[in-house]
This record gives structure tokens, C-alpha cells and sequence, in this order.
């Protein structure tokens, strides 16, 4: 059995291809953020997931670790894909979305970040009205995409799993979403 | 209460920051290498700070996690801000100035990285003859600044901290120094 | 004693590198695909190298272990030099060479890094009919050498050990080199 965890910034596209590889693989399909949440309600901790960022930073963690496992424990009988972030943007700087303590628990297989030129992360940012996004310059998107390689490689050497970049520009979508089937099929 | 490790190479303008930053922000300042100079001398192995690099490795790592847990216990009734090295630029290569050791004692919340242009960075040594300084090319500047940015999401995974890349660019010293306080502020 | 990992990709010429520093040192060669084999083999495990990668992960992060703690040992009373790969590119994506468990047992004091630009490797590569190697892009030979930095910052962050990137650049065989060798003399 395999353990993927897919990234990519807002506007790389991750969410399309990811929506688009699972109608090909026999793959659960799991959110991060959503066990998370599913933890804390189970034990009663929050009402809703808005409610999570409030916790203080040992509770968090404490639930990051839950989540990490659970997720560990569906994938020794399922191929799993979850979705997260490798590092999010905060204003206190980039926060890594798998600091040690979750990659102990969680032991995935393979990193696969998804990345786009920054022009056109831009042209889509825009492009989406459904989403309220701060106005980045291509200088900082190329700066979090950066940030993110070193992250992942961090993770890498911490369990063993692989990193693979995949690029997913516009027009190539078809072909960007059956490299990423062949790599999950493997 | 907050623990900031603030770092730049030379030139970064990264001291030039600090001494303004505390000017606004009620921060304890330290910096690593005195606290691990104090320790030493208090235990009797060192007369002054110019012996410490000739201790035997394994008594410097003992100094060296001394010193972050003495750090890290100051952070506990006062925001604190440290400043040292992301790397440093030794014969041997880069070294990293906060290896895991350090890491799992000092548990900051924010690295913060003062980056500047090569061609600034280059003017800035060239201006300052209060220090001799070895000649480095604009490449290998870059490449001093991009390792910094790889080990410091290590640092971030090992330990959860955020990083926070702030431009130090020659005329702008006013807002960066606002952007470093409000960052503190928060 | 000093223990050295050197590493560079396929044509950055890190073995060219190798035999000649090592008519000027005096270091005890290692290689750590070799010393798995050697242990591999003596717990008969395997007959032959080839079926090393055919082991299970479990097993194979055995050998890997043992293999580093043999180096380790070996690395007591020489002066010992190791060549390995930093990080492996395979279809599942980049991985490390030196995982967390690896690094532990290991112990180096020093990671070398031989590079050169894309298109020099592009062309070494070509010349080199002796093995048959997939064709990479200069963009796909640049991003690997960009992540086996952020990889290496990674083990030097788990070790305490130093990076040294060395550019090997066409003609200048000679100087770098030396280079190398005067890095292996202090």
C-alpha cells in the first residue's frame, strides 16, 4: 500500500489534478485538516474547524499527531492521497505543514509537490472569485515554491519518502494529470 | 511570551535591524555566542570567548545545548530575541548554527532571515572597515543565502517555528525595521 | 580522524574527482553501496549487488544502518572517505540518499557537493558511452542539484556536519582538485 501527500501553493492547481487523478486510481482520498477536525470533534474539543486555529499550540499538536496516525493506519489497508500543505503563509513566515512530529506518525511513501511558473499562479489566483487571496508578486510566489523544495527535502531525509515535483502549466493539464495517475499506478 | 532567532550574514544589515528593532519592542536581547561564553566561563573551562572555538567538539555541543536551554528558560517570563547564525562560512563548508541539539533545547516560535542583494551586501563589507573581511563574489553570496533558506525550514520542521525572509534593501531601512516590529508586535 | 561523504550527480564528475584526490591523501576509500552489498552478503541475504534493491524497505533500512555504522567504525582509526549519492532521482522522484536513520549511525564531519553547470553535464554525459543514461533537460539537471542542496542543509541540520559545495567546471580539473585535496589535509 502507498501513502501520497500532494501540495501545492493556491493557484498551482493541485485541487484540479487531484480531483481529476481520483476518478483514474483506486485511491482514499484523505484531507488533512478534515481528520483534524474529525479528532478534535470526536473528543470534543471544538464545534467546527474554524475553531481548530484557536487551540493553543500543544493542543494542535497533540491533534496533529492524532491525525498523522489515523491516517497512517488507513493506508496499511488502502492506497491513501492526502492534501495539505507543505509550508503555509503566514505573517509570521512560512509554517511547515509536516513538522517532525507528524512525519513520525505519518511515514508517507512520496512528497509530490505541484508547481506552476508564477505568471501563470498569478493569471489563475485571478482568475478564481471564489476565494478572497491576498495580491502576491511572482518574486514571493517563486519565493514559497523555493521554500517549499527545501521543506520537502527536510521531510524526506526525516522518513525515507520520496520528493516529486511535477509541473503543471496551463494547456498540459491532460498530460500533467496522467504523469501523476503513472506515478500513483507504480 | 515569544522566542525570535534573528539571523544574517555579514552585511545583511542584520545588527543595524536589531539595534533599531529593540529601540520600539520590549524584547530581551542575546545573543547565542556570549550566553555560551558565560556558561563556559561559569563552569571554569574558558578564561574568554576566543578559547571556545577550541574546545573539543563534544564539550562545545554540551556548551551549545547549555546555552539554548538557558535561552529558552529566559523565554519563558520574557519575549526574547536572539541573534546568531543561520550558517556559518567555514573553510569546510557551511555549518549549520543550529544543529538539532540546539534545536530540541532553544524551541523558537520565529526564524527570522535578513537578506539583502549580493551587489548590496558587496557595497555594505566594502564600507565597513571595521571589520577585515575575505572578498566573496556575488555568486557565492547567493549561494551563502540560499543555504541559509534550506537549513532554516530544517530548523522549521525539527521544531515547528515559522521563517520570515525580510528584504533589508539600502534605502528602505525605516519600513524594514517597521516590518521587523510589527512582526514582534504580534 | 575525519570521515567525509562526497557526492555529486551522474557527469558533475565527482569520480573523476575521487581518484585523483585519493593519489594524494591519505584517506581509506569507501563506497556505501559496497558495504551494503559486503554486509548484505555476509548475513546472506543476497548473492549479488543487483538484489539488494529487490529487499524490502524494512530490510534494506537494516543494511543501510549497519552500513553506517560500519563507515562509522572503520571512520575511529582512518581518515575515511565515502562516496555516495546525495539524493537519487528515480521515477517515484528524488530520494535521499542519507535518511534520519542513516545520518545517526554515520556521523560524517563533512559533505562535499561536486557540481558544474547543466550544460557541462549535459555534454560529459554524452561522452560517457560506457553507461546508457536517460537524457535530462539543463532544467531537470539544475533542479537536482538544487535539491540535493536544501537535502544536504538537511543532514547538516541532523549531524552538526559542514557543506561544501565544490564546482567542477570543464578545464579547470587541476585547481579543483586541489581544492579538495587541501579541504581533506586540514
Amino acid at each position: 500500500m502507498t501513502l501520497i501527500v500532494l501540495t501545492g501553493i493556491p493557484g498551482s492547481g493541485s485541487t484540479t489534478i487531484l480531483n481529476k487523478v481520483l476518478e483514474d486510481v483506486d485511491y482514499l482520498h484523505l484531507n488533512y485538516g478534515d481528520i483534524m477536525t474529525e479528532i478534535a470533534i470526536e473528543e470534543n474539543i471544538v464545534d467546527d474547524r474554524d475553531q481548530l486555529r484557536k487551540l493553543s499550540p500543544e493542543i494542535q499538536k497533540t491533534i496533529q499527531k492524532k491525525a498523522a496516525r489515523r491516517i497512517n493506519e488507513k493506508s496499511q489497508s488502502n492506497n491513501v492521497i492526502v492534501d495539505t500543505h507543505c509550508t503555509i503563509l503566514t505573517p509570521s513566515g512560512f509554517l511547515p505543514g509536516l513538522p517532525v512530529w507528524v512525519l513520525e506518525e505519518l511515514l508517507p511513501d512520496i512528497f509530490i509537490l505541484i508547481e506552476a511558473n508564477p505568471d501563470e499562479i498569478i493569471y489563475r489566483r485571478l482568475d478564481d472569485t471564489s476565494r478572497i487571496r491576498d495580491i502576491e508578486s511572482a518574486k514571493d510566489i517563486k519565493l514559497h515554491q523555493e521554500m517549499n523544495r527545501a521543506a520537502s527535502m527536510a521531510y524526506a531525509t526525516l522518513t525515507g519518502a520520496t520528493v516529486k515535483i511535477v509541473q503543471n502549466h496551463d494547456l498540459h493539464l491532460k498530460s500533467t494529470v496522467s504523469k501523476v495517475v503513472d506515478l500513483l499506478k507504480n
